[in-house]
């Protein structure tokens, strides 16, 4: 049996008692590396292969650590899925995935691969950013079409997720905005010289998501067209949801491109505009003092 | 400290290892009785209160079977919410929401009282519907706005959710119904003479949606509109997501008004129109064989 392990958000404490059950008593347990991980995915191993208490029996604890971690990055699992296939059959295999195995990116070209052979696979769902988004207040069924933002470089900026932005705006929907992470990325010098030296792994801000999404603004206003977005809409910005020290800020675009919410993974909403009270009630309790912006909307919006 | 605890969707070990660590140590624990439950919260209870065994060991057994479960109808939370947060301020109170805390319906409310008496709170989340729908293969991400469809009366058969349906097929998103729940009924009668008698619960099947929708076709095309879905429309059904006996069946609009699912719980995603070749290649694991299919679409869409 392939077992699709969903992980949670915050630390290792936040797998399942039945995810915990199945680890225990797989063969082979993989750890994917590669859609959100590190702040979480670190936690979980020095939790798991470390041996910190997670309260349970100290048999369980035994049992339980004796699994040795697998890392699976991005090209591991797309390369190397027949192996961690192998024997799925005639024993059971974990493959264990930071928040839901269908999350932001959904795992199912190793479900169809197992499929293709014959192996029966089962999921344990957990949370992911696609729902627990709904802690700042603002309503899961009003969200629509969810965007990713991606780290600009001098020569590709594109522009036209914010399409998507748009509509949902104009049907009074919701935009979730996840933000780009790279990790294992290498140096163009480096990807040449086929070195396997591997940048420092980036995560994208709320502030630097704001400062790009106010770009955008501006280059519609040249181009004459009616931005869905100003610098006044209001936004939420959000960091290490479901971890003890998750932090949430409500306030304009524009206060958003300064607004400290420590370290990674961030996420954006873009509000959908009229507001449930609601909705309006559980926001004021993460408002962003009027002060912490250092910068003003110039135009009057 | 109010804490607000996901249970998760399949039984009572879909709980969290913080969560269960948790409700272990608070001083009352109440048990969330009226957005989804039952076919949830009933294993839950027998798990928590009969003390079967979860895995763990026998002293944490004992400690935390030790909690008794307070069962909290919609009623009581919001009449008796002073009393779910009393001392809380001083000692540990639990409220356990199937699913996660920010599902379908917020918590909001609860949160908002606790913030007013200077109660802190925190969120432990876990899988809901909104994020469990992903094992059917359709990318969350590609999601728009979610809709309820609520049980028909003689006289009362609102048609309006179906304008969300639309704008979602338009922009190109899948839509998540969910189906009704209807717990704690009282009849007319009952409901008169004031006697807190309860008719049984009902719980909206994948069929019946299907033949609701369809319904509201035929009434747009008698009113000469041009209706967002037909007949032949892509759906999928889903029953009991996160169970072991879940069960995914895609096929037609058509086909969804006699599939067999099982017991509750259902939802019914109504697709985006097109669809990614990856999504396609999962739905076709749950494709409806062609024959279980009684009636055919009659207008040759």
């Amino acid at each position: 049996m392939l077992y699709m392990i969903g992980l949670g958000l915050g630390d290792a404490k936040d797998i399942t008692v039945k995810g915990l059950e199945v680890v225990r008593r797989c063969s082979r347990v993989y750890l994917e590396a590669y859609t959100s991980v590190l702040t979480v995915g670190k936690e979980v191993l020095s939790y798991y292969i470390q041996g910190q208490d997670l309260g349970l029996s100290s048999t369980s604890q035994e049992e339980f650590y004796g699994r040795k971690l697998i890392l699976a990055d991005r090209e591991e699992v797309e390369q190397e899925a027949n192996n961690i296939l192998k024997d799925a059959d005639i024993s059971d295999v974990a493959f264990l995935v930071v928040g839901d195995p269908f999350g932001a990116t959904t795992h199912s070209d190793l479900i169809l691969r197992a499929t293709k052979l014959g192996i029966p696979y089962r999921v344990i769902h957990n949370a992911s950013i696609m729902n627990a988004v709904g802690c700042c207040g603002l309503q899961l069924y009003r969200f629509g079409e969810t965007v990713s933002v991606v780290f600009w470089t001098d020569t590709w900026r594109p522009e036209s997720f914010f399409d998507k932005v748009k509509t949902n705006r104009q049907n009074g929907m919701h935009t979730l905005c996840l933000l780009d992470i790279k990790v294992k990325e290498q140096s163009l010098e480096n990807l040449i010289k086929g070195r396997k030296i591997y940048e420092p792994p980036r995560y994208m801000s709320v502030n630097q998501a704001a400062q790009q999404l106010l770009e955008i603004v501006q280059n519609q206003r040249i181009r004459g067209e009616e931005p869905a977005v100003t610098e006044e809409t209001l936004c939420v910005g959000l960091a290490r949801v479901g971890a003890e020290d998750q932090k949430i800020a409500a306030g304009t675009l524009q206060q958003m491109c300064t607004v400290d919410l420590g370290g990674p993974l961030h996420s954006l909403i873009i509000t959908g505009g009229s507001l449930h009270p609601l909705e309006m009630e559980m926001l004021s309790l993460f408002s962003v003092p009027e002060n912490s912006s250092e910068s003003q909307s110039t135009d009057g919006l």
